[in-house]
């Protein structure tokens, strides 16, 4: 088994952080790191939900997300979204992952009128942004709904579970956890793993970039991302629980 | 086990049809019926690439995806895209999905300096779109290859294998193939599942619409894909062996 | 007197056929068959009238129409227009047409706060698409309005005349009725005559292609048009009197 | 026979006025004034034809047109099409028709590899804004080609025929030229009549905004549209023989 | 100290002229003419305020602009915004500028619920088109407040005072009044400044196009501004105390 | 004199702080800190320049800014400007202020055929965050073109002076050095005054948010802008000079 680019072993994680309260305006915010890839999720609440809600008179709230990159996040600068006018789609794919993932462990219902938007902006990239994003998203979430204002204003038990993710793939027919931007573009099958904290699955999204995968390869990597998620799990408690800053070591 | 409301197994795929050659113009369509969706696939040819392969002086050629509904496919008349000014994210996701599928089982150094554009147009929408779209578009792809045309423009083998799809998931606790909309819309668990014939993976993306699943929930939904995607390449080779019409009965 | 590139004679149209309610979801519906040229007609209703109506306080309802072309539909395959952001030139010029066509023989009055949207989608092109929509969206909305959907919501009468469209032209210096693609491209004279079955006319669009035509050419043009519509209104009516599919073969 | 809102009788013109070289920049422009209606138009060359004339490698040179009103040239003020980021259907309409009409009477092969641009921006509107474009347009196309600079440019009978345009309609029942806005908004049919001074017509745009029309009346609009067409064509040739300003008094 | 390219002496101001209700719809409008430059004005009224300042309770009316140019109002035709779909950077910066100058000589309490539209229309450019803008929107605006609409609508001293601009700038080393576009396009330094007819300062907006200046230069700079600026509050003046045109000759 | 809202005199800075090589990519980056607001400033080196100096054949390279603000960075959630499709006046007014201020001191010849994108992407504000972009800006761009990259690829040279930038205002009536959100939003007169470190002016924007003011405040508010301006040139060059963070206590 070689060693990756990075000197990590097949199942290890790269060095994550979080920071909490990142930005000053929203109900929550935090900047996760992970390896050399750097996403602030912000969760801000607006006292209203979407004309569709209201059309079809559907109770509760609303969860919703979006997504962007700094042009200067990449190794070739990209493109501003807002400044050619539409955002591409892999940018609408990844803010719907993120938002369908983060409905699934919340309560709409407990929220009462209220939408939660939540963002998800990419500073530095270097893969996985994704899934940082919808780790650092849930945290921020909780983080909102567990504010004095979202005690106030929301139900109780309007978060069920927590969220996280993780990306694992098949390099050089060797399945890998968490993989950094030389891993994901020369993978052969790449995959998003989306959990609960319970252990649930809620999102998985695997593709043969390259080579078509057996069922078994799908499910040595499933294992892998559940390890790895289990980790993820401990660092945001570690937040929720009141810590400015949490660290996993490589 | 409750009947489904439409009379179906648990297991069962609903009737479908493939009608070769139901446009005059591109090289490769079809008509795909799976109960009551309609896709209208086609594959024409055009004589260069995208400016990024150019500009990448990546060799070989290209194939891509354009998705649509009519207006009046659905129950309520959908907003027509070219109106509003914009794709929305299902479209793009949709398309983007079916355009890696089809890269997976093509050998892109094959087919020369050309770009083969896949357009699945939905007439009739009853579910299951998008599945409808992979195992038509990949129909029309096979048929625009194997085209006197394609003979002559691409090198022998520029299709590896073929690629079909199909939902699956998980209602009022059971797991079920092929879900028509009325079962879509109230799925626990949605999973579309892309395979290639040989029997391998090329893309799954299972999403907890209101519960987070198990892997045992994730297993017995691929067992139930693998088992109606045999009959699916059945249906397929049919059309690829010369027939205009052919029909996989309830 | 040549023969056309079809082995039509000059006052001859292509071969029709109309075939009843092809959609399942709208109010009405046909797909209709020009020659080589096909379009899918749909009217769909929607319990609403647009805003200026409100804003300005006419009474009644609406009716408007939309109008594309499936990309795969045209000799060399079209861009679409989802993906370009914006509807063309043609495409709006044709759309306003159709919706003026219909209205100029409903009885908006009597609809009610009701906006009917007519959808003209064209599967297959080969010239004279306008003109099958025109004919096309005049039975499908004939079928909304006389559907027990319409008989409880709209007030009798609301349908005053049914409406009939035809291309006619100058090619090769000779008058021709219903032209092909082929024709079209080259005609020096192309005219778009929409009439009411009582014989009256809608719309009259002459333009000079290639050479500016006569008063004289004018009206030979507009009697080729109104022999050609007499036979395109009996098949309507059959249409309208429950067939499920009329023709009018060559 | 009443007399109309404005005295006219139902045969008579507006008082029309054309200024020569109204605009510094263009190589031809004027503005024209046909009663309350004011359009600036201006023919400017630019050293290139369209990408698909490139393309498809047609010979010689192209012509077409872009029109749009000032917001305050209407009675309410009408929204800026640069503001809301596309232009509407009816500008794409008529600036596609004068377009044609200008193409229709120039002799393309001789213009050389250029564009000319033919602006039309309504100043003040009172009806009849299309009408008046194509006849000003017509005449700045001319003393563009005929300026110094298309003498040297082009190759001579650029331009084949002269083009103007008049809007006839039936207004309570009575055959009517030259329509302000007053009656064109409640005109039964409404009918635009483009040109050419030879006599013949380059395009007729007939529509029945209230009441389907017969041949006969389609015929007495034909007949007061010539009348009136040949008065223009004087007043636009006093322009091109070298006046300032030609004026058609009431 | 070299004659300047037509003629004028450092601080002189290029010939002016302004014609009052220049259109026949805006409650207020005028042409103002600079030299070669040509801007049509208006002031149209609404009966509505913008929906921020219904959401956040603003009292009191707004007053707004938009800025264009015809395409063929400069030397290369420039392209029509609407066709490419945005306005540009330039054309939003002015019109905002326009925009704040009028508000910032107008009671916006005193207009009720209303919102002034100001349209500055640019028919010929020859540079200092932003600042003809201002002071014929200036103009137009005092038109309209003063118009017999406008005292029954608005509150007394709507228009607290008058403005208007003048651009200055340094070309070869020299302090100039009244940039024409040949010395703007060359200009080391450019500055607009907006003044009331009280002598304060409304906005200064000055630019090193080339070198960086000096407060020296700054002060030379507003001194020529405001011994320019004076004689345009004259001429204002004769058109507000009822003149059809007022003239400021060379 | 009443202490400011946070506790400042009238003529102190607040806090700032500059950390360079925030960014992993682009050539040159800091994250610029003023009291509250935080900027995200990169430096992008693109081996081309725009088309327009292609076509007009301008020697040497480019330099342009684009701007943009995180959705969360702002007391109430904005808008994401890619998801509504364009870029606002005010991103449009500052980029393009941020752009010509670096052009101001970039001696462009030097550059070869290179464009360096500046983006400045605001993470949090609390007002002045267009003066800390160009200051950070300048420091990124300084970085950028004396890295080995920047050694190799341009002249010496390139940058031939630096800038930075700080607003002033009046509020209450005193004159103030450095507006926050609360003190912008309340000003009297709000400027932004960008300098070179040489002491020349870039570019004077003085607005009257409220009240016209005389030539005596103008001068009062440039004095207290070179004031500042001053400490700032020594913390962008204790940067450029090779610390890693250099801090201006309050």
């Amino acid at each position: 088994m070689a060693l990756r680019s990075d000197g990590r072993a097949a199942d290890e994680l790269r060095p994550i952080t979080i920071e909490r309260d990142f930005l000053r305006h929203p109900l929550g915010s935090v900047l996760i790191t992970c390896g050399n890839t750097r996403v602030v999720c912000a969760a801000s609440v607006e006292d209203k939900v979407p004309p569709w809600m209201k059309a079809q008179k559907v109770p509760g709230g609303w969860i919703t997300c979006e997504y962007g990159m700094l042009p200067a996040s990449t190794g070739e600068r990209m493109k501003r979204e807002s400044a050619s006018g539409k955002q591409g789609g892999r940018t609408m794919e990844i803010q719907r992952l993120i938002g369908r993932s983060m409905r699934a462990v919340a309560e709409l219902n407990s929220l009462g009128e209220h939408t939660i938007h939540l963002d998800c902006d990419v500073i530095d990239a270097d893969g996985g942004t994704r899934c940082a994003g919808i780790t650092g998203a849930a945290t921020a979430l909780a983080l909102a709904i567990t504010s004095p204002y979202g005690q106030q204003n929301f139900l109780p038990f309007a978060l069920r579970d927590m969220a996280a993710a993780v990306s694992v793939g098949v390099i050089d027919g060797e399945p890998r956890l968490d993989l950094c931007y030389e891993e994901d573009s020369r993978a052969e099958v790449d995959m998003n793993v989306v959990m609960t904290r319970s252990g649930n699955l809620i999102e998985v999204q695997g593709t043969a970039e390259r080579n078509p995968f057996s069922r078994k390869q799908l499910n040595e990597l499933l294992d892998l991302a559940e390890s790895g998620l289990k980790r993820m799990f401990a660092l945001q408690q570690e937040i929720l629980d009141g810590a400015k800053t949490a660290t996993l070591a490589k």
